[in-house]
């Protein structure tokens, strides 16, 4: 049943690419031939190792990443390496500096805090999240350890389309939601990290991408198996690995590149975002209360002129195999993620069933002017 | 090819039944008619939901937890608890007891020092962790918060029989390689531990049972994902949880329950581990050190009595398909994991295997008398 006509609009996990799936499956039982499924695989062998590596080079080729930069693979998601994050970058004294974009911006903030002064460079509270916060207003520490973006937003909508110039403190990044959506100046960042379960394969893995020069010795708090300087230093056999979550990983980068890698899903992921906020702004049955130049790519929020409508909307939505439009439950209204595996026939879909939706409920007329 | 001829004798991750392996590939585009793939599905819908709470059903049932037990799927494996365990079940000021049986013990020892100060109640070095050691000489801190065993040297082939009596002391097990291998005394135990790579899934997800009475605010500098307090309190929904990696944990206990509970699997664990030891016993080409009453039903560990021909043995095994028999590298010689996955067929294979090995290497004979 997962066919055509079922689109999923989850904010994570959700879609995966149909390939990946279908080359999963095929191969679950016996894995390169190796007459192991990739369950059964034990990390210290070559059957494994050659897939981790392989899946390390084509995301090196992918992202272009120099090689001063190190990969690694965790258990975990985003959530754990906001704690891990200060024990990692920083001296048992440092602080940091973190912007305030929306709902896991704060989160990051509020974990840091229990580590490390965390100086709130700048907030996007008095704007209600509908925008970033304005770049005049940052007010930056020179004696932060690092300075922290939540790339996008993915219950508020909102993405930095332009990197912040932080002044020679390193940038560090969650990219969880957006990682792989479009090409990365990566010389701009000292760490990028990115739960899976977006872009990237299934939830339960992170990927941290970390600048050799700010690797250092983890506080001693810290779990060694979680100790960046551990795991690099270990080639990320520290302790056994999620192996199939790497595998399924590897199977993404392979199907990014014969897409045509960062740039053709960057055109890809605009010309759908695009379709949606338009057929949005032009419509007064819905409404989209992100500033424009502000507006995530990746995950699409917005909501209903008849707010009662809203849980009838998603219903209605789900029988036609348009699912998980609901918005974050801390942010409400409804939201459509389009990560790089969402077709863009599944956003015309989508297109097609709101204005239908609009038009049954008697205000489908589009805005003049 | 992953057909009868195939038999994985890996430490783990390691061999999965059969049937769990063909259902999750069965259903990997459509998981439960939902129209997604299990990778696909957000961890706060019904859908997911339903997986997580029949796999937390069918696991008690399996294991008869009395209500006053709580089960945590964690991401990582049991390194990492080895760093939680004593943050989140000590006062900062406490200590703790531990049994050191082998190789994963040390391991679990070496981490909780960097957190509390350990009493070292036991060690088995002196009899070059060939046995567990000897109880009479346990000496055990009445005001220890736990005592720590390794209910199953993975790499050293030894496995409690018997549950030793820690005086009211909590008892708080790594189970990592013989959880639901056989049945529980649970009311014994504190909290039990085990990375699931071995008898319940794949890599990057760890279980914790935990008794109700143990919880309490995990340390400072714990992160909040890995306080089992906060993942308790949240219903184990803090953060995503490792989805996939809960749905085939959940397909295995229901194979273990089809397959007839943790009695069944005891029986057939024994007899396979039985056939095994009294076949190298028998001989004179191959020998087991470890001593009889503590030798593990899941992990044989045994050597050839010329250990030149070690390689040659292994990569004639796997050229038959007999894959990863070579023993632990921190200890050498050859092993035979036997998970409950592992079929009797499997055995005789192996032992037919090393029969005509070790008569094609000139030293078949047995033993006299």
């Amino acid at each position: 049943m997962h066919a055509s006509a079922v689109y999923n609009f989850a904010a994570g996990p959700g879609v995966m690419p149909q390939e990946v799936l279908l080359e999963a499956q095929r191969e679950l039982l016996d894995c390169r031939r190796s007459g192991m499924s990739i369950l059964e695989m034990p990390f210290t062998g070559e059957a494994f190792q050659d897939i981790a590596d392989q899946a390390r080079r084509d995301l090196r080729e992918l992202v272009g990443l120099p090689p001063n930069y190190r990969v690694l693979f965790l258990p975990g998601g985003a959530s754990t390496q906001f704690s891990l994050l200060p024990m990692n970058l920083l001296p048992p004294d440092g602080r940091a500096d973190y912007v305030d974009s929306g709902h896991w911006s704060r989160k990051a903030i509020a974990e840091a805090r229990r580590y490390v002064p965390v100086n709130v460079a700048a907030s996007g509270a008095r704007y209600g999240y509908r925008r970033l916060p304005c770049r005049r207003h940052w007010r930056l520490d020179p004696g932060a350890g690092y300075c922290h973006i939540t790339s996008n937003e993915t219950a508020d909508g909102l993405a930095y389309h332009r990197l912040p110039d932080t002044r020679g403190v390193p940038l560090v990044a969650d990219m969880t939601s957006d990682f792989l959506s479009r090409p990365l100046d990566i010389e701009r960042f000292g760490v990028i990290y990115a739960g899976a379960q977006k872009n990237i394969g299934p939830a339960g893995l992170t990927l941290v991408i970390i600048r050799d020069d700010l690797l250092r010795a983890a506080w001693p708090a810290c779990p060694t198996a979680f100790s960046y300087r551990v795991q690099v230093d270990s080639d990320n056999r520290f302790n056994t690995p999620p192996t199939q979550a790497i595998y399924l990983a590897g199977l993404v980068f392979r199907w990014l590149r014969s897409q045509g890698g960062l740039g053709a899903m960057a055109a890809r992921n605009r010309r759908k975002s695009e379709a949606l906020y338009a057929f949005i702004d032009a419509s007064d049955f819905y409404a989209c209360a992100q500033r424009v130049a502000d507006r995530s790519r990746m995950n699409v929020c917005f909501h209903l002129a008849v707010p009662s409508l809203t849980a009838e909307f998603v219903a209605q939505a789900r029988r036609q195999g348009l699912l998980n439009l609901q918005g974050h439950a801390a942010v409400g209204g409804l939201r459509a993620s389009l990560y790089n595996a969402m077709p863009e026939a599944g956003v015309e879909a989508l297109i097609a069933f709101m204005a239908a939706f609009a038009a049954r409920h008697g205000r489908s007329r589009r805005r003049c002017g």
